[in-house]
């Protein structure tokens, strides 16, 4: 491509209303614009970057035979209804009436619509497995649309799904897409990781994220310093290797005016934060179709941990979504907020603790008395336990759940979900083929996502300087997601020899196949190397009438300090 | 690719649903299924041929160096009200309103966005000319979606957008869409024609339709037997050769009790319906601003003649939109139905005959008399006339109005779209640049349509048979759009040798680059072969034991009788 025929739209300032690094840089480097709020343009730069990401993503569905097909953006409201989803799903679910008021959605994801085809195609479980997938524009109506295409409206996804006759198919082709993602990933020569994630309201068999890594993400990944075990931190398994030592201090109450956290207590008495515990009071199972269930459960931590909501929700005790005990609810148990005690034995509460708190001796806790905590607390001796369980959050140095090192935890963009999913759909909209026994059965089915225009907001969040774009060097540099790989840059030369030979160049390269641009744009030397630094061109060759004299090729790599004197031979050895 | 690694999704039955062969051939094929009204699913087999399509249209475009970008599906309103098609478009603009209540529209065409692009990121004449285009979901809320993919709501179009300086280099760029438009559709093998197109309530200099000529298509187009000659019957002008005989017959009136009809009085007097004329009462453009204008018309037309009101409302003294006037206008203005005489003078309503009609002597009219004609009519001597004009739709047999040979009729299906639009949309959204002088100039603008899906039921509406669809056989072979292009069949050998060599030929030919397809499923022969049949595979290739015993294989080519027994040279020459 020569530059004087494609549009740069690059420019010097940055737009105001860019809320983060990437978006800032791809409207920067003219990659996009934005056409109002979570809705952007790809321009001509930007979708060439599209392109390829979506490119080695479909090479990689086509590996493992999953079909490509196209649904529709619209969707008829009835396949919602028939999966309960119209009134599941939230407001993101953009709803409108067409002509004739009948009820349509602009679809954020496909189950329902895949469902239904296969319901009507698929009859024998001779046709098993299978797997589509599409390569399209979803719409998601986000109540407040940030961070550039990474949490935009309207996005390119690629969205799969697989149907099988039983568990273990399932199982295989989920690993086939597992490998399938990490292999998308390596590709793109992105520093990710697949972890653990929680299968949540859907109710699926297994699942996995695939984070990009990146300081400026969302979620919080736990990772072993010295193996494989990835897992979001709302799943991770926290590991308690110590166990309980025997009491050595009478139970005795302090004084502690006005200090409702353990911060505070241990300050006040000059020991640990990991010497406290803190008892939280949270709605219980109890309901009329459960009524031997606790209207009120005790949760337990260390002072220095936090409670993992998503591992609460498990014991069967507590109440699903979990709540927070009301203050009336509290008032009325007796409880002194602030200052509850871990020995809860005459308020009819049960007392679940943490494993971390469980293996406390002569702890601290509060004394439900106002103003006043308890010191040389002890499990068994003082305090009752209905259990002990993994209810909080991992923190860095936790020993990993696999026995291997250590969790370190570390900020990841979520670029790619796998899913079991199981028959929920199958089930709702009755999809069904012949069995081996001739009898019919529920198909089980997996849904796997690629966010594809999310990735290249998360690719440039984890690569970037000062002066732009870094897109990462990929294993095969065929790969390389940069709209450009290579960018030719003749200097003015009164004989036209730079100009002749910048062409030659760039003709050579073409022939071979490497995705080259040819800046002839008629601007001055520093605005063409702060654009192509911009856009992150990862190759940059300056052709002078001056190193010509001496045969040499001025050649820079992006993100690397410093300019090498090439050869032709040794340039075109590079690409 | 293996058939048993892909969903073959052929049908037996017609559907009842689908109203036109192309239709019926698509769901039948498996490349479609109807996901709701006017609401289509690709299936695997079908979106290799819609890729197909989109390759080809992709590579003409960057032949020509129009850029492709990628706009929003969603529109936000802003942007229509601006242009006035907020209020101007009709009910088939899908409007509705997100979870904040702001409004949006599902594009159905997107002149309104690039314009903000263009006049957003376009500041100087230097910049231009330039072309954008994207291939893309587009939106269309059809009262009663028909024809499959051919009149559906949700349809990929490629649409591309031209800005320029001046009219001049508009018609540069169209000339180059015009060229690239005809070799798209030659390569795609197709029988075609551009046409001249009326620029209608847009109001734009020039316009050329591209129709795919079938017998079920929607559009009438005259073109000459002997040149180029094209346009849409709306648009065609229908010339007059002949010369008016000097009167020879005196002016009688004869009964014609209950003969309304011309047919019935050349019928009633045994003459040519070509010697009788109808005359057609329309509202005349008198309004309160233009109150010397008439506020009736007379347009008079041969018997055998049909009114063309797009060249009716051309006329100045008539009403634009054409209305016919009513009962009522008529009795008021003293005039008998059915009856209306040619002599229209003591009547103040203005005669304007078709030229055909003024070329008449001695014709026969109504003669304003219940039950009543007249013979011998002559213009002048017995009907003053206010002009001669064309105002008839062209007929077969016509004069080409180039002058060479005479005009056919022939129906065409619209698959593509080039278009003039001047300043329209620049002037209401206020896109400018600064020219040559310095001074801000409104940018001239072209629009480019081609129907992507729409294309693929045409090219079926063109070729087809009892057996199913027939690709178009293209200039190059790499162009064709069937979703495979070879077909290899192995009949179940005893010794396994004609499925080892079935997938030996499969493998040299994939290696070559064809788009081959391995039927490997467990079939009869004769189901393979009807499937293959109905979704077109050009080239079969049967590989039996017997025939290998003579170096054989069966070779049919879709569309034409008979097979040929072919060595294995002789079946690797033809790819």
């Amino acid at each position: 491509m020569k530059a004087s025929k494609f549009t740069f739209a690059t420019l010097k300032e940055t737009p105001s209303d860019a809320d983060i690094v990437s978006s800032q840089l791809m409207v920067r480097a003219g990659l996009i614009r934005k056409l109002a709020s979570g809705l952007y343009v790809w321009m001509p730069m930007g979708l060439r970057v599209l392109r390829h990401v979506e490119r080695i993503v479909r090479e990689e569905m086509n590996r493992i035979n999953a079909q490509e097909l196209l649904m529709p953006v619209t969707q008829p409201a009835e396949l919602w209804q028939e999966s309960g989803r119209w009134d599941d799903y939230g407001a993101e679910l953009l709803r409108f009436k067409d002509r004739h008021q009948r009820d349509f959605v602009l679809g954020p994801t496909h189950e329902e619509v895949i469902t239904d085809i296969a319901r009507n195609e698929l009859k024998s479980y001779k046709q098993l497995p299978v797997s589509y997938y599409q390569i399209q524009t979803k719409f998601r109506d986000e109540i407040r649309p940030r961070f550039g295409v990474m949490r935009a409206r309207e996005f390119t996804m690629k969205d799969a799904y697989s149907f099988h006759i039983d568990k273990e198919s399932l199982a295989e082709t989920y690993q086939d897409m597992y490998d399938a993602y990490s292999r998308i990933f390596s590709r793109l020569g992105l520093n990710f990781r697949a972890v653990q994630a929680d299968t949540g309201s859907i109710g699926g068999f297994a699942s996995h994220e695939f984070h990009v890594l990146a300081d400026s993400g969302e979620d919080d990944i736990a990772f072993s310093s010295e193996s494989d075990f990835a897992a979001n931190v709302e799943l991770a398994e926290a590991i308690c290797t110590a166990t309980r030592p025997a009491p050595s201090q009478a139970r005795t109450d302090v004084d502690t005016v006005n200090m409702p956290t353990c911060e505070e207590v241990a300050k006040h008495l000059g020991i640990a934060l990991e010497q406290t515990v803190k008892t939280l009071i949270v709605k219980g199972a109890h309901s009329e179709e459960n009524p031997d269930a606790p209207k009120l459960v005790a949760l337990i931590l260390r002072g220095d941990h936090t409670l993992n909501e998503i591992k609460a929700e498990k014991i069967a005790d507590v109440a699903t979504p979990l709540e927070m005990a009301s203050e009336e609810a509290m008032k009325e148990a007796g409880l002194i907020k602030g200052y509850i005690s871990a020995d809860l034995s005459s308020y009819g509460i049960p007392v679940y603790a943490d494993r971390a708190a469980a293996a406390l001796a002569d702890f601290v806790s509060g004394a439900n008395i106002e103003h006043k905590h308890t010191t040389g607390m002890n499990w068994e001796r003082d305090a009752a336990l209905a259990g002990v369980v993994d209810i909080r959050n991992v923190v860095d140095g936790d020993p990993s759940p696999d026995g291997k090192g250590v969790i370190n935890i570390k900020r990841g963009i979520e670029v790619g979900h796998v899913f079991q999913l199981g028959d929920k759909y199958s089930d709702a909209l009755g999809c069904r083929v012949l069995g081996k026994e001739g009898k019919p059965v529920t198909l089980m089915m997996g849904c796997y996502g690629i966010g594809v225009s999310r990735i290249i907001a998360a690719a440039i969040e984890q690569n970037h300087d000062e002066q732009g774009i870094i897109w990462a060097d990929t294993p095969d540099p065929a790969d390389n997601i940069a709209p450009f790989y290579v960018a030719i840059v003749p200097m003015r030369s009164k004989d036209g020899s730079a100009e002749a030979k910048a062409e030659e160049l760039y003709q050579t390269l073409k022939d071979k196949g490497v995705n080259v641009l040819l800046d002839d744009r008629d601007e001055r030397p520093g605005v063409k190397f702060a654009d192509l630094e911009l856009i992150g061109i990862p190759h940059r060759i300056v052709v002078s009438e001056r190193n010509l004299a001496e045969g040499k090729y001025e050649y820079v790599k992006r993100g690397i300090d410093g300019k090498q004197m090439l050869s032709l031979d040794e340039v075109l050895a590079k690409f």
